[in-house]
């Protein structure tokens, strides 16, 4: 048998995904997998998809013997013990100059010091997160491992991928809202939200998450009565990412506030049993008495969703440009969005915007100021306002908009009242505070001076 | 000379004051600083202070040997390298059982590793930060090292110095909004203001924050017309507490958006000239021509102070127990509230309900559910919605407390629409899904399903 062009191990849904698509490209692939009926599995759906070139095998050792040198095996298992463990299994086998690459999911840190480990045998160590779930692993990924792998900016990738997943926890998160103002407020129906995401998805709002939404409101439950979507339970869960950009965004001094609302909500959304709790004892009327017309509320909940995603990709670009000035990569922002068009979850026809935004001006400080973005803001943000405050006097939650519009009213105010904070400062830690007429620093002892006026 | 009871090496503001403090309580102190000139300085001012038992020393050696056996030196420099250089110098003439408490403001982190290094020395070394700035340092800080420093877990006193700041951003944050609502919007004057909120801190809000604000609108620019407040450039500083509060909230799947408004809050507020620009691009009338009543709006803007003020405190002290449960610490949080009451800058009668809250129930999963600050919110909620809605209609942000009010929203929603979300990771990741009336795990193919209906 000839060598493979590559190997995979780890064959889950990602993997078996990835590897038949990488198979499908015409590359040779070579798969592992410990527990090994998930090899057969992966060899059988290769057979039974056009006799694809993926080749399986139950031992590490014949698995990496299986592929050309030097040999590029990439990884797809559970972030942390899992991939150690893998490591060390492939790295028994692997020889100098041989390169192991993790999609998955992992903390960089973790990646670095298995970097530093692997550069010691050798070896070359890459992260490199795989996006797109489960469809996009098999049709077009995001990152798809390549011929020059070696210039992969490993630590690059790890962070655009905690970015562009804390962009799409935003997005999900914005749309949930969307449904609940339509839903509760405006009293659709799953048929009626089915047509509108449907109608969103022809325009401006365009996107893969938009579009699986509408299809979503149409499935009906095959194990009762209704539609699938309500019997859903309200909770929702997380891997890791969306923390990472928070916490990222925290460190480099980045306002997110868009995305950290959208992982407070899924924190929130955890505590079910609570909530429930809670909910009995705020009980009470919680609509405002308001005539909602139907039709104006869907455009302006639509205006609302697309100002607030403008709002969250301002700050996942300023994020990933907040790293890329720290770490002097000189980063071009408009070409990662045409990356992250090609096959990603967000993937969307706005993400061309972006890229003409910063095509515009690459020195861009905020997509919220580009002229064209800036134009839809204004022309959208009275629908926004009105949105917010319509959930707000009916009790419901809008934190991603609501984040998102307390964003830009920060943003495009000359004068916050950051002035008291910074006087509260200098009055009990002597931390001092500029002037608006005139340089240097100063201290007021504002203490001794409003006490002895008494 | 008789030997003294504890040394303080590090004299700047805080360095100076606590030690001082410590003299004036009885404690016969030692004090050493690298720049000398602070030694006379601190010297003096005890002196003046009424001969304080406060000792000075040039040299390292001869301070250290000042100090009773075991030492306890508390060491107050700046956090990172200082710290390290200044363990190196004291450690050099320490003995066995000697005990370093560091005062600062450190990354617990860097304490976990320092306290390591230094027990292989046979040296005690506990991370312990002194809250309240100057005038608490000077008169009564929130933790006073004394008699028993062994029995400070000291882990938790970092963990808790950083919530109680991420609380105090909050409690920041929260009047500076109160303060731009009335001024923007009510056109309050500062002698209004003033009064303002020297009556409110009469009231529920009173507190140390409330108190100096109030002063704070009292005083005259002296170097030219009007009052200083208006001079003082809207700029916040920070030290890095806040953002480590964040951070760990995240860690701990906690949500705490009001701590994190307060911290994108001032991130947002140092970037002055793009906000300046900014508003250039969305000017425009940003007034929503309703008629404020005064009076109504300093009463509604009271109550929506001290609803989000609850939302904060409820987010910091999960925080600080999603940490205890994670290290079995068994915290009694309404005791902690009583120790932050003594001398640090969140020091309020609040507290003192917060204590009752959890003297009524030690495992309260959340402050809001209390019954007392439940009826509170219930009481308020009404004017809180009317200030936030006001605001957003005036394009005045209002970032702290529309997020607590969507934090309120959340928490007493029954159902959220976080099933629309998990139906999302199960389209596109299979990431599977939980149902409202049966147990189990669920898997759809939600994409063959709606696509096999066209």
């Amino acid at each position: 048998m000839a060598l493979t062009r590559i190997g995979l191990a780890g064959l889950a849904v990602m993997g078996q995904n990835l590897a038949l698509n990488i198979a499908e490209k015409g590359f040779p692939i070579s798969v592992y997998n410990r527990t090994t009926s998930k090899v057969d599995e992966t060899v059988q759906r290769a057979k039974l998809e056009g006799n694809l070139p993926l080749y399986g095998f139950h031992d590490p050792a014949s698995f990496v013997n299986s592929i050309q040198k030097p040999r590029v095996v990439i990884m797809l298992v559970k972030a942390g013990a899992p991939v150690d463990q893998t490591i060390a299994t492939l790295a028994a086998h692997l020889e100098q100059g041989d390169c192991i690459v993790d999609g998955g999911n992992e903390w960089y840190e973790n990646t670095e010091r298995r970097e530093k480990a692997m550069e010691e045998r050798g070896l070359l160590y890459l992260g490199m997160g795989v996006s797109g779930g489960e469809e996009g692993a098999r049709h077009g990924p995001s990152m798809m491992p390549g011929g020059s792998l070696e210039a992969y900016q490993y630590i690059e990738d790890i962070l655009l991928k905690m970015v562009h997943n804390g962009i799409e926890y935003g997005d999900m998160q914005l749309i949930a809202e969307a449904y609940d103002v339509l839903k509760s407020v405006g009293k659709l129906t799953n048929g009626e939200l089915q047509q509108v995401f449907a109608e969103w998805n022809k325009g401006e709002l365009l996107s893969f998450l938009v579009e699986i939404t509408a299809d979503i409101f149409s499935i009906k439950d095959d194990q009762g009565e209704g539609y699938l979507v309500d019997k859903v339970l309200d909770k929702t869960g997380m891997k890791g990412t969306g923390k990472w950009t928070v916490q990222q965004a925290a460190e480099l001094s980045v306002a997110a506030p868009t995305i950290e609302a959208s992982l407070d909500s899924r924190f929130l959304s955890g505590l079910k049993d609570e909530r429930v709790a809670a909910s009995k004892i705020f009980q009470g009327d919680y609509s405002s008495g308001e005539t909602v017309d139907k039709a104006q509320l869907i455009e302006d909940v639509r205006k609302a969703l697309y100002a607030s995603k403008i709002c969250s990709y301002a700050q996942g670009m300023n994020i990933i440009k907040a790293k890329s000035v720290e770490k002097g990569w000189g980063l071009n922002l408009g070409e990662l969005a045409r990356i992250w068009k090609g096959g990603c979850i967000i993937r969307a026809s706005f993400l061309d915007r972006i890229k003409k935004a910063y095509d515009r001006n690459g020195e861009l400080a905020n997509l919220l100021i580009d002229p064209e973005f800036a134009q839809e803001i204004m022309d959208r943000q009275a629908a926004w306002r009105r949105v917010v405050c319509l959930a707000i006097n009916n009790g419901v939650s809008t934190p991603g908009m609501s984040a998102s519009l307390a964003y830009f009213d920060s943003y495009r105010r000359e004068r916050l009242p950051a002035n008291l904070v910074q006087a509260q400062r200098d009055y009990f830690g002597a931390h001092t505070y500029e002037r608006v007429d005139m340089p240097g620093s100063f201290h007021t002892e504002w203490y001794k001076i409003a006490n002895s006026k008494i």
